[in-house]
């Protein structure tokens, strides 16, 4: 089959002739329709995450595809299902981290002693088939087209996952920071869930495109958030956490700013001027937070409620997509057809 | 009166004679008794945190005493009750921070553009008399000598404060960082509560008293914590907020780390390497929180269940007292008696 | 000026000529403009619940006016304002109730030894004038109209406020039993908040006007919901105990039970057969709770998402009106312009 | 072997010699040591609550023995093991009730079309062996003798799995209503639990003993509950609603009363003239709430804090014994000997 392989670190992603896997006992087979591309993966072909230790590395943790082959004993899924596959897919369950009875979530990708991890520990899904385990799976509600369930996989999973995590009464503001990838879907999942809705960008060209996407208001910074009359819940989507800790002086009193992104390359710094302290805030960490989670995102998308926005490349322009993402041109996911 | 007077930023804090006040309309006149020395007037006295803004400087914000006089319309309180005055008495009510609705707590201190603050912006308890409005008493219970109410006023309500901020459950386990002048007490407020309870303290020669004020065991770090079994709540009491980083080693999935210091001198970095977002943990601000935990933290002293540990200076060792606060030495709070 | 009268227990409402209010020290004259017909005055009419205790019985607590007059001291409101005044104005302070540290709530009219009542213990706002101290108004916001408004101080408030007793999260679904004076409110605030919405009504004629209200969809009873996939709240706004506890029938696991109304001539009977143990739900009780509310059903009726369903009569029509309140076939509150 | 059988519907409790089961694959046999009487047998017996289905009727759901013997596959037990069995061992899985989500709690006994119940659906514990699946038996901790343990097994873990439905803070004060099997229990475990405890009971007799076992102070009902300050959660252990009702006079703002009791044969009736409503309080279904709580009670049990009180007696007295609890006369548990 063809497949996207990162020949090393700091390689250029290319689409290579591989070998077909094949369905193991309780596998389903998958052909790939679509298949993110995640800030993630660039940055552990990069080397600055760990590089895939698979040998080709086939990178992609958010394939979407029809189930074309079932191994021995699956009976939860059928031929002709459409179904996704998220990044985490278990944990060694004897490290340090599992002992202290961590859950299934993003960030046992770095912390588990032995994940098995899409696109990191075991083949991604940038490539034609996929065999992955049947309860491993999730399936596609009908209607929804595989460019737009991919990023839901990963990004929406993740943007859900952490609105969730500010347990926000829907009578509450959310602030979401950043219009990018998981933030222009945090924007939609939070306006969804009734909440009054503020945006935080920087840039100016992406005022527009908030407010379309539910944004009742759009501002700067933190500044310009407590001069609107401040937020309950400011969601940090974005990678800079210098416009994350700037975000918190919009903060009410009994706030939460939820760190959304994973990253494990920075350390975020809490600013000691802030009224933190005083005014019975948190700061609370959110990832891929079970697989409801991840369905209800799904059965938004389906409603029509929130629809990721996506550029959508061939598999021969892989190379063109990385490059995208890695400046941070794309609105809002790539999306590779397979 | 004598009182006790910080010449200029930098300067010895010596006893000088200077007019005694006289109660004004609903204000009370209190002999003070006992009047407890603070890091956070060392840092101001040094100009870290802001010089105190009366003339001449009297600092100071753990004073006890016996109510003498009563200003006019007066009826809450009589002569002969002791009495306690806290740190924050009042916030402006106009500025950006007052705006946002934050509740009377000890940052406002620092954050409201004009607060009613004890020894920084109103004369402190550190001189034989202080008028203060009855409101701003709290009684002290019964049984409770002065030189043992003292610490409570400042750092016994932020130690009761930052536990009741984690909101732990009792059969949660709950690791205070650090034993000194807010981690004794700490320890002490833990234990009251059923929680079992871990000290962290990387000084070996403080795990004696550790033991003997309520902690179940002792471990020297984070690392210690985690091999230990971990903590639901880890209250960071102390100065270091390399210690309190790493303590978060040791935090349990829905862990608490509460951030019980109000130091505005330094920031506090959350490590990259950190399971903070997989594990659903959050990081939570605290300071005094409201009259009634002040209640019932002298309730616990009252008890029995809970006793702050004290040197006891005369007020011409103010110097000394202060010098020892500035060095660490204290075991465990410094208490001046006027 | 004219006022509406109960003449005595079980007597017709009437308009007759009594003596023009004066506002005292503190208090605004309001020229009332419309005033709500509220169940319980009914049920206080007929002395159900007590019969109001001033002579003559001028009931109503659903008023909203323009402040035509100012008594000394008054500057939070100025002549020309719209304002609504409240049930419960008042408690004693003194008795038992008041000794547990009890909200000001509607349920204090009962309650309390001596509390101030709209209707009840002081004139009520079936009249063309009142006068209530200052702060006891509420303002109504810009472009609501007072006939729109009145439904909203007492119906509208216990609406929103057993919503919010019920601590919903956004993804959370909401049934809410009865469709009338209070459910119609409860249906649109539920759908506002970003709820699926179910409406549970006996009453086949209610479907429509239920689903045009907000309800996804409209079941008969508990065993409809719980086919229709159960509820995580069940708001019951309905005097029908019965029904009530038919309806836990589809409550959820960890689902809750809000008991809206304030009905205190009956018992409400837990049956025993009923999965409520093994199912960690509660029951919760729910009355006016607390301005903030108020002000939030207001602004969401301002916002056009919530629009109170009235029937409106002039003074001279009372006892037309109050027959239909009495006999339940109002759609869905009686509004009374004075 | 030797085993309890109760030969019909309000026959008298009888033991006959029956076959020895054998352990299939994945099960342990047990020989029983201790196995306690539970008013639920009882009620059970006398057709009250269903009648066992299993022929010959053996009930009893509080057996503690030492594994004897292991069926085919089973490696996380080892013979020489002493264990518990607890009463719900299983769902269907299929029926309205399972659907809904619900988990395996003890009301699934009356619930669940086709449950697995030690002593209803299946073999009880009163009985010299009896063979379990190895994942549903509770290991005993070291030092807790059987007879000790096997009032745990339902008793204690419904104390415990109450106490911690009400989600309690330790500075909450907590009430027990009742002081027999369960509430002498419920006593030991909240002041252990660090709460402040008050026993509720009608009895002078038991004064005493609900003062040794940890009530601060003990009240005759609601109004004396409410004269001593009232308290947070009301714990409701008894059989007797009437008393249940009376006592959340004694509950203060926000409070939550928790049913502990599990009896489907009554219905529980909130008074109305209760200020439930007005208080924002709460009515909490609490039950076996899973492994982890019943844990937790054994280990509180093996710590020394927590001390059935029980009377034991040899297989050949199990009528007297039955007829004790029958007539409520045992303090507090009854355990027979196998």
């Amino acid at each position: 089959m063809k497949a996207v392989v990162i020949p090393e670190v700091g390689g250029t992603w290319e689409v290579r002739e591989v070998p077909t896997p094949a369905p193991g006992p309780g596998e389903v087979l998958i052909r790939v329709l679509a298949s993110g591309v995640c800030w993630n993966d660039v940055q552990a072909a990069r080397g600055v995450l760990p590089f895939p230790s698979t040998s080709p590395a086939i990178p992609g943790h958010e394939p979407v595809g029809e189930v074309v082959g079932l191994g021995s004993g699956v009976t939860s899924r059928s031929v002709g299902d459409l179904v996704g596959v998220t990044w985490i897919r278990g944990t060694c369950g004897e490290c340090d981290y599992c002992a202290l009875g961590a859950p299934l979530s993003a960030r046992a990708a770095f912390l588990c002693a032995a994940p098995v991890s899409t696109g990191f520990t075991v083949q991604g899904g940038h490539a034609e088939y996929l065999a992955v385990r049947a309860e491993e799976t999730v399936r596609i509600p009908d209607g929804v087209a595989p460019e737009q369930a991919a990023p839901v996989l990963c990004a929406g999973y993740a943007a859900l996952s952490a609105l969730r995590a500010a347990r926000a009464l829907p009578h509450e503001r959310v602030a979401v920071l950043g219009v990018g990838a998981l933030g222009h879907l945090a924007l939609q999942f939070s306006r969804a869930a009734g909440h009054e809705t503020v945006a935080i960008t920087s840039s100016p060209d992406k005022h527009g495109i908030a407010a379309e996407l539910g944004a009742a208001s759009v501002v700067a910074d933190g500044a310009g958030l407590l001069a609107a009359g401040g937020a309950d819940v400011v969601l940090a989507t974005g990678r800079s956490y210098a416009a994350t800790a700037d975000a918190m002086a919009g903060l009410r009193p009994g706030g939460r700013l939820v760190l959304a992104g994973i990253d494990t390359a920075e350390a975020f710094t809490l600013p000691p001027q802030l009224p933190f302290f005083g005014l019975g805030q948190s700061i609370v960490g959110a990832t891929h937070d079970g697989t409801p989670i991840l369905e209800d995102a799904l059965a938004l998308v389906a409603s029509g409620a929130v629809r990721p926005v996506v550029e959508v490349f061939e598999a021969d322009r892989i190379a063109e997509a990385v490059d995208r993402v890695a400046k941070g041109e794309v609105r809002f996911r790539a999306v590779v057809r397979y």
